[in-house]
């Protein structure tokens, strides 16, 4: 079995790192007013909330890099960045990039800046700024690393998940393969362990390239949701951590997520690389999105229809019940 | 001679790569209403103005790495950022960060933290957010890149030089060193050329190690001078391109700023740098900032007594003429 602490990552140490964070903040008097949510929040004078999001592609830019395709990278860091403000209910107002790399290549810099500038045109976002930083001897030849910022605008109320109650379903998303996490475990199992290369076909579906299904963009749920914010308790966007780690973000004291996992057709990469990498569920489910990418937890009936009118495949994957966190049964 | 292009940084070329990205964003509409200023600009529904500003430290970071200290570059960061959307006039109100490392190790991560929070406690910005990553194969064992993403609010006017007129002074205020700039040809001149170690005494100050020299903080101009805001009708930032090219973002077209190289005293690590490097003005003068961190063109006479009555040491660096750019002479 291949684990997620041999393929180099360790998501205790991640764990402990927060708190560790946390207590710095505390000592200087600089923590936010909330912690633990998607994106961090700022009241202004008008009383609406500001809400601000910091995130990085990981080691997915290790397959970019090995394929030589860099304008799909951007859209992933802009659409995982849009979702980690809108499960709060923000609209995205601006988003800046900091791009670096040991040599300025201005080639792989204009594909990604063309993923970063797709992605932000389809959510009416606009590009502040951002800092491109030519820093010799600490990125390999042809390596980079990207990050993320972003800022939103919540009008209306703050989607919590607090109003979450007993009894309340929960409905499952589909994700669009792996989004941006687990690539430190997926590319061990896949390049390492099988020796399959980014042009290999996926040994489950001939007519796709191992890149192909790896640089598959993060979906993004702003556009689908945007107008269904009023039929919503709460979101949780699934990624590092996988369900248990970001639906326990959302979920009220006393009360559980049960999530029943035979409830939604898991896709073939997650089942392939389960299989390969003899991985027991409790480290899939924190390593892999495993097919879904968005939870929500629905306000009344109408969401449902809601999602059929737009053709969205969704299932109820789970409910809340009496207890704490998040059970995958 | 050491050239920065030898050093490994191509200032033409990260120019290309600023007009590059610019033509990006615009095929995809989503360009920033203003380009060229330290941070991007934000209306907001009130009409006050929203500031944001991305930033990296560069490669001072592997001084800390070859010196094992890691309490100040939050700090570096922090100060970068802050200083970035004050010359336009705002108060920062949050910061976010981005920390990748190979391997998450704790107590580096602490340090780090510790220099977020402590510069973000003295100009009361809070730390809404961040990202710590563990990219194992992208950083070498024992590095980490750091990445900072701050937002400001602007209440009064924007201060952005449009009321700069010929025959306005322009006001030099001391740096603390190289702040964050000049690092890839300094390390080269330092450690390759005179194979210096970070706990060699400078040579020209025997109580001072290179590291105490090159780890010096960022200077910070918030503090100094909020309270001055309206007695100045703009402030350059002097970061990556010196003088020449941050000075030049805020002098509006038909005037020239006319610096005068020998109006202030050059601090002794940059004449040291110039020899040792065998540097030529053009080369230093774009490189680091020459003593120089922020530079100010005042409105009105209250200015110089403002700095006096703080005790603020300052030069007259130059005068605005008519004619186009920035002259150093």
């Amino acid at each position: 079995m291949v684990s997620y602490k041999e393929a180099g990552v360790d998501l205790d140490k991640a764990d402990r790192s927060v708190k560790l964070i946390l207590s710095v903040l505390e000592k200087y008097g600089v923590s936010p007013k909330q912690f633990g949510l998607f994106g961090g929040l700022y009241k202004l004078p008008d009383g609406s909330f500001l809400i601000a999001s910091a995130d990085g592609v990981g080691t997915k830019l290790k397959v970019a890099f090995m394929s030589g395709k860099h304008d799909t990278v951007g859209s992933d860091l802009v659409n995982h960045c849009v979702n980690d403000i809108f499960v709060h209910g923000a609209d995205p107002l601006f988003f800046l990039d900091y791009i670096a790399m040991g040599k300025l290549d201005l080639n792989v810099l204009e594909e990604i800046m063309e993923g970063f500038a797709r992605a932000c045109s389809n959510v009416g976002c606009v590009i502040l700024g951002g800092e491109t930083a030519e820093m010799p001897g600490f990125y390999r030849e042809g390596e980079y690393d990207l990050v993320g910022f972003i800022a939103g605008r919540i009008e209306g109320k703050i989607i919590d998940g607090s109003t979450i109650k007993k009894g309340d379903i929960l409905i499952g998303l589909s994700s669009n393969g792996l989004h941006t996490n687990g690539y430190s475990l997926a590319r061990n199992i896949i390049f390492e362990k099988l020796g399959l290369k980014p042009d290999s076909p996926l040994p489950y579906n001939k007519d796709l390239t191992v890149a192909d299904e790896l640089l598959k963009i993060h979906r993004e749920y702003y556009t689908l949701l945007k107008e269904a914010r009023g039929m919503i308790k709460g979101m949780a966007h699934i990624t590092g951590g996988g369900i248990p780690g970001n639906l326990a973000r959302i979920i009220p004291a006393g009360l559980k997520a049960v999530i029943e996992k035979n409830s939604w057709e898991v896709p073939e990469i997650f089942r392939f690389l389960v299989k390969e990498g003899e991985l027991d569920d409790f480290e899939a489910y924190r390593a892999f999105n495993m097919g879904i990418g968005m939870i929500v937890i629905p306000e009344g009936d109408n969401f449902l229809d809601y999602l059929r009118e737009r053709g969205e495949r969704f299932w109820v994957i789970g409910r809340i019940e009496e207890g704490e966190g998040v059970e995958i049964v």
